[in-house]
C-alpha cells in the first residue's frame, strides 16, 4: 500500500475545512450538533486522510474500509469527509443539511452509494453493528484469502461516543468483540467529558481503557487534538491483528469555539453566529463566505483519492487472476456477494422434511435450516445462548471462534440486543444474510436493532421461538402476550407465524427472499399438528393469509395464526358435528395478506360474512381491523402464568373446546 | 447486632436440605432449574443463615435487608430459604412448584407478604432493580437516619448470574452504582462456567473482577463453596460503605450431582431420578422421603429467626423514640411509605400553571413537576441525560451524588435500560413514586424493565417526550412512529398523551394515583394551544376520553390524541365554515377510556354515528377498535424523516387544513 504524504499546514485548512462546513451548515438548520464535529475533526481527518481506503466511485467495493459514525449526532462531521473525500454529498447538498428529501439528513440513514455505512443515532447501535462487520469480515476472509490473494484485508473504523460507551448494548457487542478476537475492529472514542446534562461526571465514572482490558481488547489514550498521536495510534491499531482496538482520544467539544468548547450547550444547538465568527477568526479562517473550503484541500483529497484509486485497481488485477486460479471460490464469492438464494426454495426442502408427524415449528424450522445452509452459501448467524431451544444449530458446521474462524455456529452469548445489532452488521456489510434467534419475549431487548433494520431496509431473520403462554412452567416472565402486535406495528417489519412444519419451510423462502427488511419467525415450542392436507397449500403464506379449512356454507370465519390454527381446526371440527359451518383461515403474516389486491383478500374474508373470529394466543390489539365490527377476538388481556402449557390452554380458553363453545355462543 | 452461632455440621444439613428441596420440587413438576440452586447453595444459605436480616411475620419492614435473586431460574433456592426461614411457603407450596396458581412459579413473581421483593428471570433486571433499591437506600437514610437512630442501616444482597452480567442493562446498571457510590449494595456472582449453550467460554470472557473495578466497586474472589470465606467475603462487603461490593463466587453447577455437576445439561432440566438419587446418596441423605428437612434445620433457622426477632423489637423501639424527637421526620417517613398522594391534586396546581398560553406539553409537564415536588414528598427520579430537554429536572433541589444524598434530580446517564429498572427498584424498596424521563423514542431500550413494572403492578411514572414526527430535524432515528401503539399493548401500562397544559396536570395526576402499574406520560417538543375554553373540562381525561368540541349535528366524530386533538380543532374549525359539523373526542388514554361502562363510552362515541376518524401520528395499530367499519384513520404508515416538524406536517398531512380535507373527502 502507498503511504500518503500531507504537508502540515494544509493538515490545519482541511481540519479547519471539516470544522467550518459542519458549523455552518448546522447554522443554516438552525439545528444540529456542532461540538462533536469540531471535537472530532483533527483525527477524523487523520482517519480519513492517511488509513481509511475506499473509492467514491466504487462504494460497493467488498474490500473497503468500513467507516462507522456510531456517535451519529455528529453527522456533519461524516458529510464534511464525504464531500471533501470526492462522494456523492455536494456543497449543496451540505447546505440542504436536515431539510425535507435532502442527502444530509439529521442522523446519518443508510446509503451505501453515497458512503453511508449505516443508520445511527440511536446510540451504541453504531459500534454493535460494526462488531457484526468485523465479524463478516473475518469470517469471509478465513473463506476467501489465499496465499498471495488478500481478497479480504480491510478494517473496520468506528467514531464512538460515551453515550456508546454508556449504553448497555456496548457491553454486549464489545464483550463479545474481545472474546471472539477481532482484529478488524478499531474503535475511536470521542472522549470529550460532556455530555447533555453537563460534564459526563454527573453520571460517568467507568475507568474506560480498564473495562476494555477486561474484555480483551487493545487499548490505547491519545490527546485526540495531537494529529501526529492519531495517525500513529491508528497504524499500531491497524497492526494488533489478533484484538479489537479502542484508541481513546481525549478531545475538547467544540474544540477552537472561543466561549463554547467544552460546554454542553455546544453540543445539541447551533454555535450561533458570533460564537462562529469567533471561531473563524481564532482559526484565521475567512468569516466569509459560509460553506468555504479552500481549493488546496480539494486538491489534498483528489490526490489522496488517486493513491486510494491504484491500491483499488491493484485489488481489481488481484481479483481477476484469483478468479482464474480459485474459480470455485470465486463462483462462492459471486453467489455469496448478491445473497443467491434458489427460487421457490420451499420446492427443493418440502421433500426433506417430515410434513405429517406432529412438530414444534421451531423444530421444523431447525431441521429445515440444515437444508437451507446447503443451498444458500450466504446463510450465517446464530442464538444468544438458546440454541438447544430455538434449533438454529447447524450440524457438524462448527462454531465461529477465535481458534475457527470457517466454524458456522455464532454464539452470541446472553447479549440478544448486541447479537441483533451485530446482525445487522453481519448484513450491512455484505455477502450475508444473517439470523440470529432467542425466545420471542426477549425480543425486546433487542428492539432498537429490530427498527433500525426496518429503518435501513435491511435484511436480517430473527428466529423468535416459544412464542406465546404455551411456554408453560417458565410462567408470565417468559410468556410473549404483546409481543406479536409490538412487532408488527413496526413499520417495514414482516411477523411471520407459521401454524405447521409445512408453512415453517414456506415462511423461511419468505424471509430469505426479503431483502429489504427483517423478517420475524414467530415459533413455537409445543408440538403442531399439519393443517392441510395437501402440504403445497401451505404455499398460501405468500399470500399472507388463505383457507386452510373450507365449508360449502360460511357461518362464520375464524382467522387465526400459529398454534392456534390447528386449534381452530379442530373447534370447527367440534362445530361442523353440531351443523355450524365455519371457515378456517390461516393467517401467518398480516403485512404480507394487506399487500394483496382487495379481489384476493376479499375471497379469503368475504366482505358479506360479518360474523368473524379471530384467535391468538396474544393481545387483541390489532385484530378489529379483520374482524370488523360484528367480530370477535380471542385473545389474551392479562399475562400469562406458570403451569403445564395444557392447564393454561384451558385456564385461557385456547383449548379447540373452549374455541367452539366461544364460536357458539357468539353465533347465538 | 446479635451475632449468629452455627454448629458447622448442622451447617451441612441445611445446605442439604436446601439442595434436595429444591432438586425435589423441580423433579416433581418435571420442569426447572436445578443446576443453579444446588451450586449457589453453600453461599446462599451463608448469606441466609448469618447475614440477611428479616422477619418473616412482618415482611413490610421497612429496614429488612432485600434479597434479590437476580438469577430468576433458581426460583426454587429462593423458595427453599424462603420455607427454612419461616416465610409464607409451606412444604405444600413447594411441592406445588410451577403449578396454576401456586405460590411457587416457574420463576419469582413479586410478591412481597412472601419474601419475594421482585420479579426476576429477564436477566440483568434484578441486579438492575436492586441498584435502585440501593439508591431508594441511600436517600432515606440520608433523610431520615440521626445520631444515634440508624433508621435505614439495611443492605441490598443480589445472587446475579453470567447471564445477568452478560446482558447489556448490568453495564448501565453497575456503571451507575459504581458512580454513586453505593455501599448498601452487595452483589454474590454466582461464576459456575456454564450457560445453556455449553461452557461460558464459548461466548464470554470478559474479566468480571477487572470490568468492576472498572466501575469502582470493591471486589472480592471466593470459592463460592467455601462457606467460611463466604462468610468472611460477606463482612468485609457489608463494611464497605463507599463503594457497592461484587463478590465473585466460583460454584459448580448442580455441585453434588454424580455426573451431572458442571454440565449444561444440569441447567434447565430436572436431573432424573437416578441421578437425584446418586446426588443424595454421595450427600448422605435419605433417599426417601422426598422434601424431607431434618427438624434441625428447621430448629436452626428457628433460633436465627429468635435472634432476628430481637433485632426487630430494638428497631422498632428504636423508631418510637424516634418518632418522640423527630416527630416531623416520623410524619414525613409515614407519608413517604403510605406514597401519600393528596387528592385532587389537579385542583391543587392548575391555580400555579400558565393554561392560557401555547406551551409544549413537556413544558407545561416541567412546571406541574415543580408543583408535585411540593405536594408530593415520595416524588423522585431523574433522566437518562435529557433534562434539558424533558424538563424533568426538579429546581434547586439538587442533584443526588457520592456527595450529596440529599440531592433530588438522578442523573442516569445515557442508560435508558438501566435508568428504568433502576426506577423500578426505586418503587420496589418503597416510599418514593419513581420516575424516568427520556424521549419517547427510546422507550425502546427501557421495554423489558416497561413490561416488569406492569407484570409486577409497580408504581412507576415514564415521562418520554418528542414523542411523534413533530420531532422534526433529528429525522426517523428520533421520531417514535410505532412506540404509542406498542406501549398501549403491554397489559397494565397506562399509555397518557395529553393534549395542551391543562391535560398534563391531570395526566401526572393520574399517574401519581396508580399505584398498581407503570403510567407513561407522552408529551410533545412542539407548543400546543389550549383545547379547552375551561380548562377543568381536563379532568374527563380521567375517564380516557371526552368532547373537546362538540357540534349541535354531529357529521362525523373525530378522535385525537396529544398534539393532533388542537390540529383536529382547527380541522372542525374550516368544516363548520363549509357546514360540516364535527365532534372532537380528545382520547389520551385508550386504556382508562376502555374501564367506563358503555353508557359513558357511547356518550362520547355515539354508536349512530359511524363516520368517524382517528387523528394520531402514529402507526394506526389498534384503531379500528373505535373508528369502526367505516372509519378512517388518519395515521402514519411509514418511518418519519428529517425535516423542519412544519414542514413534515404538511408532507406527511398532519395539518388542520389536509385533516379538513381528508374528513371532506371521506364524508364525501
Amino acid at each position: 500500500m502507498s503511504e500518503p504524504v500531507i504537508d502540515p499546514k494544509l493538515d490545519d485548512l482541511a481540519v479547519n475545512a471539516i470544522k467550518f462546513l459542519s458549523v455552518d451548515a448546522i447554522e443554516k438548520a438552525r439545528s444540529g450538533h456542532p461540538g462533536m464535529p469540531m471535537g472530532a475533526a483533527d483525527y477524523s481527518y487523520t482517519l480519513w486522510a492517511k488509513h481509511l481506503r475506499y473509492n467514491p466511485k466504487d462504494t460497493a467495493w467488498p474490500n473497503r474500509d468500513r467507516f462507522v459514525l456510531s456517535a451519529g449526532h455528529g453527522s456533519m462531521l461524516l458529510y464534511s469527509l464525504l464531500h471533501l473525500a470526492g462522494f456523492d454529498i455536494s456543497l449543496d447538498d451540505i447546505k440542504e443539511f436536515r431539510q425535507w428529501n435532502s442527502k444530509t439528513p439529521g442522523h446519518p440513514e443508510r446509503e451505501p452509494q453515497h458512503g453511508i455505512e449505516t443508520t445511527t443515532g440511536p446510540l451504541g447501535q453504531g459500534i454493535s453493528n460494526a462488531v457484526g462487520m468485523a465479524m463478516a469480515q473475518t469470517r469471509l476472509a478465513a473463506l476467501f484469502n489465499k496465499p498471495g490473494y488478500d481478497v479480504v484485508d480491510n478494517h473496520i473504523f468506528v467514531i464512538a461516543s460515551d453515550g456508546d460507551l454508556q449504553e448497555g448494548i456496548s457491553h454486549e457487542s464489545c464483550g463479545l468483540a474481545g472474546h471472539l478476537g477481532l482484529g478488524s475492529l478499531i474503535v475511536i472514542y470521542d472522549d470529550n467529558h460532556i455530555s447533555i446534562e453537563g460534564n459526563t461526571d454527573l453520571a460517568y465514572s467507568d475507568n474506560v481503557a480498564m473495562r476494555f482490558e477486561a474484555y480483551g481488547w487493545h487499548v490505547q489514550s491519545i490527546d485526540g487534538h495531537d494529529r501526529g498521536a492519531a495517525d500513529k495510534a491508528l497504524s499500531i491499531a491497524k497492526e494488533v491483528k489478533d484484538k479489537p482496538s479502542i484508541i481513546i482520544a481525549r478531545t475538547h467539544i467544540a474544540n477552537g469555539a472561543p466561549t463554547k468548547q467544552d460546554t454542553a450547550s455546544s453540543h445539541g444547538e447551533p454555535l450561533g453566529e458570533k460564537e462562529i465568527l469567533g471561531a473563524k477568526e481564532l482559526a484565521g479562517w475567512p468569516s466569509q463566505p459560509d460553506f468555504y473550503v479552500p481549493q488546496e484541500v480539494y486538491d489534498l483529497f483528489a490526490k489522496r483519492a488517486e493513491q486510494l484509486l491504484s491500491d483499488y485497481k491493484a485489488w481489481q488485477d488481484m481479483f481477476a487472476k484469483y478468479r482464474q486460479h480459485y474459480p470455485e471460490q470465486a463462483d462462492l464469492w459471486d453467489k455469496m456477494m448478491s445473497k443467491c438464494v434458489p427460487e421457490n426454495i420451499e420446492d427443493a426442502i418440502m421433500p426433506s422434511i417430515d410434513l405429517e408427524k406432529p412438530v414444534a415449528t421451531r423444530a421444523a424450522s431447525g431441521a429445515v435450516m440444515q437444508e437451507i445452509a446447503k443451498l444458500v452459501p450466504s446463510l450465517w448467524g446464530g442464538s444468544a445462548d438458546l440454541a438447544p431451544s430455538t434449533k438454529t444449530d447447524i450440524k457438524n458446521a462448527g462454531s465461529f471462534g477465535k481458534n475457527n474462524r470457517l466454524g458456522w455456529n455464532l454464539h452470541f452469548g446472553i447479549r440478544e440486543h448486541g447479537m441483533m445489532s451485530a446482525v445487522n452488521g453481519i448484513g450491512l456489510y455484505g455477502g450475508f444474510i444473517p439470523y440470529g434467534s432467542t425466545f420471542l419475549i426477549f425480543s425486546d431487548y433487542a428492539r432498537p436493532a429490530i427498527r433500525l433494520a426496518g429503518l435501513m431496509n435491511l435484511q436480517a431473520i430473527h428466529v423468535y421461538t416459544h412464542d406465546s403462554f404455551f411456554v408453560g412452567e417458565d410462567g408470565p416472565t417468559h410468556e410473549p402476550i404483546e409481543h406479536l402486535a409490538s412487532l408488527r406495528a413496526i413499520p417495514n417489519v414482516k411477523v411471520i407465524r407459521p401454524a405447521d412444519a409445512a408453512e415453517t419451510i414456506v415462511a423461511w423462502a419468505v424471509a430469505l427472499e426479503n431483502r429489504t427488511g427483517p423478517s420475524i419467525l414467530a415459533l413455537t415450542r409445543q408440538n403442531l399438528p399439519p393443517c392441510n392436507d395437501d402440504p403445497a397449500k401451505a404455499k398460501g403464506l405468500r399470500k399472507g393469509g388463505y383457507v386452510v379449512r373450507d365449508a360449502d356454507r360460511i357461518d362464520a370465519v375464524i382467522i387465526a395464526t400459529g398454534s392456534e390454527v390447528s386449534a381452530a381446526i379442530g373447534a370447527a371440527d367440534l362445530l361442523a358435528a353440531k351443523g355450524i359451518k365455519v371457515r378456517v383461515v390461516s393467517m401467518p403474516c398480516t403485512e404480507l395478506f394487506d399487500e394483496q389486491d382487495a379481489a384476493y383478500r376479499d375471497s379469503i374474508i368475504p366482505p358479506d360474512v360479518k360474523k368473524r373470529l379471530v384467535v391468538e394466543a396474544a393481545v387483541p390489539l390489532g385484530w378489529c381491523k379483520y374482524a370488523g365490527d360484528d367480530g370477535l377476538i380471542i385473545g389474551m388481556n392479562r399475562f400469562g402464568a406458570s403451569a403445564p402449557a395444557n392447564v393454561l390452554a384451558e385456564k385461557f380458553g385456547f383449548t379447540p373446546e373452549a374455541i367452539a363453545a366461544k364460536v357458539e355462543k357468539y353465533l347465538g
